[in-house]
């Protein structure tokens, strides 16, 4: 059944994991899983401090080329009657002054004690989401 | 570190579900969680019997017209030494006709026993992976 935005919303905010999807210009579609946070109708997440590969940084070109992304977080069980996923589609930006990226970083080392020994590198992607759409078995 | 092909396929062979990406031919993204089952270098998912409202049909007309999609199979836990993920690049098309769909909904059925009682309506999204990557953090 549809979900209440607002149960959407509540589902995707207390998500430990979520996945990101963005496409090239050209329309090749990306995705990744994510650390993020929450924050109004705004999520952030960041690239991590540890070594990534050209590949990894996809995201972030694809981004820069294409600002239109999803954000999925979902509920997989063996019993189907429990499944569930929250969807929110938005556009991103890329925040790569440091300065700027302070606030977003606070943010998720509020909610991932695992950054606050090691704060992501960054660059932070802003997501404004405009529309948030769930499911749920039951 | 990165994945080597063999271990990412059997990752992502062994799990339970996966997120489809897709894009539209203007390259606005679309994740939605999916069963799916591996056949060799085929990856085959299907819309399930239950009603669906149009929007999740989506994924069915973005490939349509844009036939590149990506599977992302996940592993999040609060240790993030065990974190992973492995990514499936390919072209996808769909299979509407019945005929055509018995064989991948047999499969699908042999690896989730919730569709032995009640297969999946279709159509079936047959996708053939051209690229598979994958990390892990230990």
């Amino acid at each position: 059944m549809r979900m209440m935005a607002q149960d959407a919303w509540r589902r995707l905010g207390d998500s430990r994991v979520a996945r990101l999807a963005t496409a090239t210009s050209s329309g090749r579609p990306q995705v990744v899983p994510i650390t993020f946070v929450v924050d109004a109708d705004r999520i952030f997440t960041a690239v991590d401090a540890k070594p990534k590969t050209t590949r990894d940084l996809q995201r972030v070109r694809n981004v820069r080329k294409n600002p239109r992304v999803a954000v999925l977080a979902d509920h997989y069980d063996d019993d189907w009657s429990s499944l569930w996923w929250v969807r929110a589609d938005g556009t991103a930006s890329v925040i790569d002054d440091p300065r700027a990226m302070e606030a977003p970083i606070r943010l998720l080392a509020g909610r991932y004690p695992q950054y606050q020994d090691q704060p992501p590198g960054g660059p932070v992607i802003a997501i404004e989401v405009d529309h948030v759409t769930g499911w749920a078995a039951s």
